[in-house]
Formats: C-alpha cells, structure tokens, sequence
C-alpha cells in the first residue's frame, strides 16, 4: 500500500486531505505535519475529521520513506517543500500556487519571487478532467485553484470550440476559501447577513484562468470578481458569455453533454445548481442556459471549494498517480 | 396633518411602511389594512416594529377620508384598489409591479391581463432620483421593483452619457425579496448555507430594468440574473459593462460624482460595498471601477430590498408629494 | 442480502434513511414510497443524496417481498402502516412517537387517540445503547425522538446510580428537526439572526424522556425546553443537575467511562461539545462538568438530530436486527 | 448642550455609543477616542453607522472642556482613565468591569489586581431599573455586563420577593458580545452552523449576577452557561426556577406586572420572545411561565446585547445623569 504524507495539515484543506487519506481504502497515511501547531492533535483542531493523528514538524529524511507528498503549504514556501521532497524521490501533489501558472514571468508579477522556476516545466496543471493522462504520470501535479477549478470546467466546452466572443464571471464564495487564519474580514460578524465583492480586478486566480481557458481557445483576459457570502463551504460561478455566433439551447446542451457524458464527477443539471447540493463531494455541478432574450449563453458552475475545488480534488490525482480508480475514497 | 393608509400592512413591506409612518414626524397613520389577517395586531405579526395598532379589513369608505395610500398588494390585485382609491380623490404608491410598464403589452406579457390599462399613463415611475419632480406632482406613484432600484441608479449615468456598448448584471438577494409566505424556497433548510440563481432568463423585473435604461440611452435587453443568498434583507448587484469606448478610473469617478454628488440618498463608496452598509436605510451605495485588464467597467450597488428597494423608497415619494423633506421620518 | 423499504422517504428522516440504504454494504434498498411525491426522483427533492431512485406510492404487497421497513409517517398515521407491514411479515423500524411511549393513556393524552394499542407491547425502545439485545431480537423497533436520544444518554450514567434530586434540560436545535413544511415558524426570516423556545411546558418529547428516565432512577417530571436557533442540522442539549450528594469531577468523569467507555458512538469530550463536532454522525458526544461553585452537575450533549436522532440511529438498529456490526454502513 | 465623549470608540460598543450620542438632540458628541485606529474615520471601520467623524487619541486636557465621558475599555485598562476623566470634572459611565463589583476581593479573584479600589464606593451600578435615582445623582456609573442585564431583570422580581429556593440560567448569545479582535472563536467557519457552551462554570459574568441578586435577596451562587449561537447580536436567556413555595401563572404575571408595568423599557410579552423582536433596541422583553408539569417556574428574557446590554443603557443612564427623559436618542 503507497505510503503517503500530508505536509501542512493544520490548514482547512490540509485537514481535510488528511481526513480523506486516513480513510481511503489504498494509501497509508504514514504522517501529517505543520508548521505551527506540531505536537497538537488533529481531533483537537478539527473534531469533526477524527482522525486520530498527532501533528509533527516535517522531518525529510523520515518523509523520503514515503511515496508520495499532498503539500498544503502557502505560496512561495511551498515550492522549497515541493523541491525537498522531489529531490527525496516522493511524487507531489502540491496545492499552493507555485507550480500552477507555467510563465515565472506571470507568477512574480501576482504573487513573488519564484523559488524553484526550475521545477515549473516538470509540473502538470491539476485539473483532472483537462489533463488526466499527464496527471497519471506526473511527478508532480499543481493543484488548481478553486475558482480556476470551477471557472475552467464551466467554459473549457465553449472555450475549445472557439465560440466565445467575450465572458464575465461572477462568483460567490464560502468564507473557508480565506483560510483559517483569524481576520477582520473572516470574523463572524463581519461577514453574516453580509454580501461584498473582494479582490476587484485583482484575484490572483485570473492569471490561471486566463492561461487555461485562453490555451482552449478563449480570448483573453477574462472579467472576473469574487464575492464573499455568509456560508462556510462551496462556490457558484455564474459565466456569462457573448458566443461568436448565435446559439439555441439544444446546440449548447448537446456540446456539454459530449465533452462531459463520461466524466465521474461532472454532473450536468437541468435546475440552477445551489452549493448545498455538492457539498462535500468531489463533483461539479454544471448548469447551461441559451439566453433567448439577450443572445448570451449563461453557465452556472457549483463546487465545494474545499473538496473539488482542494483537496478531494488532490486525493483524485493522487489514485490516478498510483493507478487507482479517480473515485477511490472520495464517495 | 396628512391623513396616510398603508393598504396591505401584513406583507414585508407593507409592515415596514406602516412602521415608518407610525414614526413620521407630519404624516397621520390613520389605518392600516390587510386582506386576511385583518383583527390581528401588527405587533403580533412583526413584534420588531412595535406599532400598536390592528389590521382592519379595507372600507373604501373611511378610506375616503384620508389624503393618500401606500398600497402593497400582489400584481393584479393591485391595480383594481389603487383605482377605487384614485377615484375617492386618495393620492396613491402603489408598491406592485402593476403600473410601472409603460407598456400594456409588456405588462401582460409578463404579468396578467391588466385590469386598468387606462390608469398607466397618470402613473410617474417611483425612482425618486429619475423622476422627483414628477413625484411630487403624481397621483400615482408605481414605485419600482427592488432590484430596477438598483440596476438603475448603477447604470444611469453610463446609459445616459450613451456609454454602454454591453452590460450584464449579476445581483445577489436575501429572502425577504421573495415575501412572507412560506414555500420550500425560503424554508431554512433550503436557503441556509446555500447559494443558487432563479429566475434564469425570466425575472419579471428585465422589462422594468430595460424600460429605463433603454429610455436613458443603453442597449436592450440587458441579462439579469438574480441569486439567492442566505442573509434575510439586502440586494448587491455587481454590473459588468462593456463601454463604447475606453475609459479610465478618473473619468468614471468624474461621471458619477457629477451625477450623485447633490443626491442624498446615493453614496459613492471607494471601497467594495456590502450590503450591511445599507442595512435598514434608504441608501443606495455605488462603487465604479474601471478595470484596466479586460478594458471593462464595473458598478456594484448595494440597497436594503425592502426599504430603499421598496418601503423607505415608496416613503420618501410620499414625502415629496406633500412638500415635506425627501428623508423626513426615514433616518 | 436484506431487502429494506423506506416508507415515507420524501421527508428529511426517511430520505437520509434511504440514503444510507442505497450505499449500504448489506442491504439492498428495494423501495423507497412517499405519499404525496410519488412519481418523482428522489434526487430532484434532494440532489445532494445522489439516490437514483424513483419515489412510488406503497404496495403492501410487493412490500412483503421485503424483509424489513424503515416507516418515516407522522404519528397516528404510521401505526396503521406499521400494523399491516408486521402482518405481511416485515421487521420494521418506526421513526413515529406511536410505539414509544409504553403508557397508552400517555400516548393519548400527548398525542391522538392510538390506532394500534395492541401492537405497543412489541415494541423496543430503539435507544441503541440502553436496549441493544432486545432490538437485535425486535419484530417492532420505536426509534425514539431526537431530543431524547440525547437527554436520555446525557442522564442515564446519573439516573441509573440514583443519583439526580432534579435535572433541568435546555436543548437548541436546528430548524430541520421541525419538518419540510414550509411554515411561517422554519421561514428563512423567521430563524435568521433569531433564538426563541418553543413548545414551552408542552413539548411531546417530554413524556419520553420522563418514561426512559424515570424508568432508570430519575425523579420526574424533568423540566425540559427546546430553542430554536439559525442552523439547519444539530442539537445541543445543556442538563443542568442538582445531585443527591456531593460529588467531583473525577467521580463523575469515572462514572461516564464505566458506562460508555466501550459504546462506539458515544464520545466523552473534554472540551464543550459543537454540534458541528458530531454533524453527519451517528455520535453523541457528551462533555460533563461538577461545578465546585454551586455544586450542580452540568451536562452537554451534542447530536446530529437527523443522523443519530434519527435516521442513522434507525439503521443502526437495523443492521443489529440483521446481525450486521451495528456501525454498518454509517462511517 | 452637555458636551460628551466617547473613550474607546473602535470597538463594537463604544462605537454604537458614538453613533447614539452622534444623532441625539440633547449631547454634543465632542469627540471620539481610540488607542489603536486614532486618525481613522468611524465611518471607515462601521459605515453603517454613518458617523462622519475622526478617532482621535486621547487628550487628557481637551477632555476636560466636557461634561461627561462613555468609557469603552477593557477590564483593567479603564480604571486609570476614568480616574484621570472623574479628576478633570467629567461625569462617567464606564462600560467596563472595573467598577461593578463592590466587593475588591472578588474583582481581584475574577479579573487582574483593581488600579483604583478607591473609586469603588463611588460607583453607582448602572442597571437603569434598579438603580435609576441613583444612577442620576452619580459621577460614576459603572454600566452592567449583556448577561448580569438580562439576568437581573429577569429574575428581579422573584428574588425580591424571597420566592428563589433555586435558578439555573442558560444563555444563548451572539458573537458580537466576544469583541471586534479576530480570533478562532470569532472566525465565521467556527460559528456557523454550530452551537457550543463556553465559559463553562467559569464565565466573569457570575459574580455580577449573584451580587445584585443575592442583594435582592436570592440564594447564591447562581448557576449560569453562556452558548455562542450564530447570530451577531442578542441574547436569551432562560431561566429555570425552583420557587420556594407553589405558584401559579396568574400570581407570576401579577408579580411581574406590578414591578415592571411602568418600566418603559421592559415589554412583558405573552409568547415566547425572540432575540429579533428587540434588536437594535434599548427593550428587554420578558416571558414568564408557572410550569404546571414540574412547579418550576421559567423566565425567558431577551436583549439586545450591544443596545440594552451595554451601549444603549449608557445612553440611557447619561440621560438620566443630566435630566433627560430616559429614552432620549434611543428610539
């Protein structure tokens, strides 16, 4: 049975990728670890995980004893993580940032200086309905992010068949997708019976988006804000896009439904899709509308940003690397 | 003292109004009315707005004696009573979709077969920003729909200045937009950690949308997609324009400053606004941001729905149609 | 492998029910009926179950294919269900008050008058911790209430070693304990931002726990009273007790662990229970306290009224009445 | 007009006084203070409050030309400036612990060693009903907790009339009574959708609640649980009773009519109250129950923690303190 660690488990996806692996039917979690809060158990920080595992500093040489790595870490120090365990022989599944824009140029203008731009070509984008094969064989994979997780999967039909004009994207976030880290913006008061857009043509998951959905043939850059909502888990994107030519709501179901009709976790719904109803699942929810009124064609696109849109996601890859079925564990 | 109604006080906004005149410092609530639950005390109803008086079933009669009516019916059923009333010399609000088309086609296209065509053209469109003076002259006053509050003040100065090549707007709303009686929609379990659209493609508020902005200058229809969020008041609308030509920060602040700066009611924020900001006010807050990135522009809007979208606005009206102050009794 | 119904799976207990049946490793989930909805797919009622089964109208006669039946009816219309189940040769569990109470004079007064007096002798009190043996043995199972389930394994330790002079319970629970009709009461306006008891001095679960309680040694009546708080899932239940001599921390802590240290789904907790530590379990988590400064017990537990209060409690019963390990099925 | 300010003003209550003081017709709000957010606008960090003024430091000096101060400090941290503001002249209403507690020993064994146990005997405990004449005549008035508020309220009457044998109380609060400083308590992914004990056996609050009810003649200690439920502000509290003597509904509403029917802000309401029906509002409403079943007795009582249960009380005791009507600026 592949051993597996999870490095930086004392955040919310961290945790959660612990919780999955401690579970999963194929993989022996053979340690977590963190930064901060080392000695402390994980059923003293997440109850509800009961994972009944204590948190120890990250110690290489007991790590190069494992196969593989899920690494939870913030940019900019994941990759000298991502680079240690590599170099120690371990597969990577990384989650942070670092490995997923392919331009250096492009991650030090959003985010900071590239520690390891070495290491970005041996890196595959980890969206698993995009790059399954590369996926399997990859020694590393960078996690998407969880509105590129949503926003790609929403447009990448559309976008492959070259029919769209101009897009906008509009999503609504749980406060989860902020991190555990106590701030003015997460406090409960702040939030509850609140609505408020963040990141106003700023968010770092643009440039992804952008590089993903502009590779399939989207022009780009693509409009898109982020608004925060009083729940703690799952994201709605709402994509509104102008198609290069005119388009009925039969063409349009019939283009998802042949590049999605095969894809486990893709579901494609005829009612508008609400986050509840692929909360704690590894599925996205795809809603698609032909707008008779306007001409613009509207998709709805539901994930669980802490499962889909994190770490379930990242256990999925992880069975593809090791030749297991992409749902194992995840149900 | 003016002699004021409030003619369907069990509903959300007809109670908030009736609890906003009870309050007014020169208007007489002299009787509020309900179709079923007239005997019962609205204090039993909303113990919130603590206005001790009972719901009487409505007699035209007495209704006679009063100088104006603030009517919160259903469409439809609106439009017969603001006519009995116009008829026994009653200035009138009338809170219900029923006389703010201009067009009957489009009313009973949208709506029902309209029981007092002849009755539009006396109406003036409530928004008391566009249309002040012609409010404090009307009879009738069809106050506008929540969220045409708010698309329309964040784009007015756009569609007037004739810049707007393509807009989409997403609004975000809480539940008391969608009434008081219960349904499997508003239950608590449906709406709480929850985020889903409605209404996609068929929101009866597009007509009444288009019909101003298309008047001002913009290109109709204009997408519209409604969401439901787990907060009970509030309404924010995030508005992506695509501009006839380009556009800088500054020349935006510019446009809406020379538009709003005298209004009382409309506060240009520099920070994304959220809906809490406005919590029970007549305030509409907008933020303009010129995205250099994609070359679009985007306006976000925050109101209360039920008191700037409905209530407090339907108020403010009333105040103009009799000299006073446009906020008196709303602070 | 068993064949199981669900009878009444269009409510919240029975389609959790249904849920855990169709991914039951050792049942095989033949029917699931409702009767109101039948003839609709029990993923468009609730889509986050993912139980591709159609919803019919119940056929007592290809119900006795069966071998068991989980009845999710309101009291006084499940015990004619349940009479004619047992009659075709069905073990059935009872999610209804109507088998609960042994008292039928009780049951009466609390509830209606009782179609099926004769059939409450063979009923088993479904508290799977206190009555484990007899359920395994059970035609009738009567799973008890929510609130019950947790008072009752709150207090059992202490009522079973005589220990209570008087109790008072204080319970908070969430808004899908109260049922999927939409009613003014479960509106999302109605909870959101609120906390208000309810079915003070007067709630039915109160003759349940005095029946369980008293039995075990308690003085009873017990005073309880349930709150209504915004969540949709989840009950806190806070006991507060004055015992019939002193006592310490470390002799109550004692006294918990001789008792549930070997029950699987009880957790004594350390710190203050969450009712999100145990959300989607089948565990009761319970935290004690002796307070030196007053000298009273206080006692908390925290459950998920839908899973243990309800439907995993059920098939918990279940798969010990078949002779499967009693957390089959619930991980 | 009395000159007033407001020490403290950047958190949660001392910026609700700001806003009261800023709207009244008889106080001149002379300035506002903060240790931290001097130089920012109020309206920056609380928009809602529409409070268009700059946080200041404090100058002991220009402090002086006032006549009265609202201190909105910590514990232990107000004692020093409310000493330096009594000895420049001002009146003040302190919003802390440091003055409520009569007894030094018992402040020191709660809180931190008292920096002015000398100004002790000068306080005036600021629960308005019970305190109201002295409360005028005072120079310092040390304004109650949220739960002693409710608490004493609640079971004022009783005490007085000796009819406590014994009281549990239990309440539920929102997570605006924790403070405005971000921490893992406060963190919304912590509060929603869950329920929880704290303070357990050890809350501050207690020694507050026993002295002013063991003075009115009640057995001591007093059991009392706070719960942090998911809302931002209210609290209920519930309070069980064991009466020293039978008694029944009719005699406990005529007790409690008699204390409280010209009390203008304690509503005696008939059903059970709601924390919403008091929101933003200066109202504790109270319900009272004679438990038949079990002869306790059971007082619901609900405030609004940041209003009545501190800021708006201050204002209300400020009234009091130069002559005007009690509830001037709080309706």
């Amino acid at each position: 049975m592949p051993s597996v660690i999870v490095v930086g488990a004392s955040g919310y996806a961290g945790a959660l990728a612990a919780r999955l692996l401690w579970r999963h039917p194929q993989f022996d979690l053979a340690a977590i670890t963190a930064r901060e809060d080392s000695g402390r158990s994980l059923t003293d920080l997440y109850p509800q995980h009961r994972v009944p595992l204590v948190l120890e500093a990250l110690d290489l040489d007991r790590a190069a004893g494992s196969d593989a790595a899920i690494v939870a870490y913030p940019h900019g120090t994941a990759a000298p993580v991502v680079a240690a365990l590599l170099d120690r022989g371990l597969r990577v599944v990384d989650l942070s940032a670092d490995f997923r824009l392919r331009d250096v140029a492009a991650y030090e203008r959003w985010y900071v200086s590239h520690p390891h731009p070495e290491l970005i070509e041996l890196a595959v984008y980890g969206l698993t309905e995009l790059y399954r094969d590369e996926i399997a064989a990859a020694r590393l994979v960078a996690c998407p992010g969880c509105f590129p997780t949503a926003a790609i999967l929403a447009l990448a039909p559309l976008a492959g068949a070259g029919l769209i004009d101009d897009a906008v994207i509009d999503a609504k976030t749980g406060v989860s997708g902020m991190g555990k880290t106590p701030r003015d913006a997460n406090h409960f008061v702040s939030v509850t019976e609140n609505v408020r857009p963040y990141g106003i043509g700023s968010h770092r998951h643009m440039p992804e988006i952008d590089q993903e959905l502009g590779a399939l043939g989207a022009p780009v850059p693509i409009a898109f804000t982020p608004h925060l909502v009083p729940i703690d888990q799952g994201e709605l994107l709402s994509c509104y896009i102008t198609p290069t030519r005119p388009f009925g709501q039969d063409e349009l179901d019939a283009l998802y439904a042949a590049r999605y009709a095969a894809e486990p976790f893709v579901e494609l719904v005829a009612a508008a899709p609400g986050v509840r109803d692929v909360r704690e699942t590894n599925v996205c929810a795809i809603n698609v509308h032909a707008d008779e009124r306007t001409g613009k064609l509207f998709v709805f696109a539901a994930i669980d940003n802490l499962w889909k849109g994190t770490a379930s996601q990242a256990v999925a890859n992880l069975n593809l690397m090791f030749g297991f079925d992409e749902g194992l564990g995840l149900a």
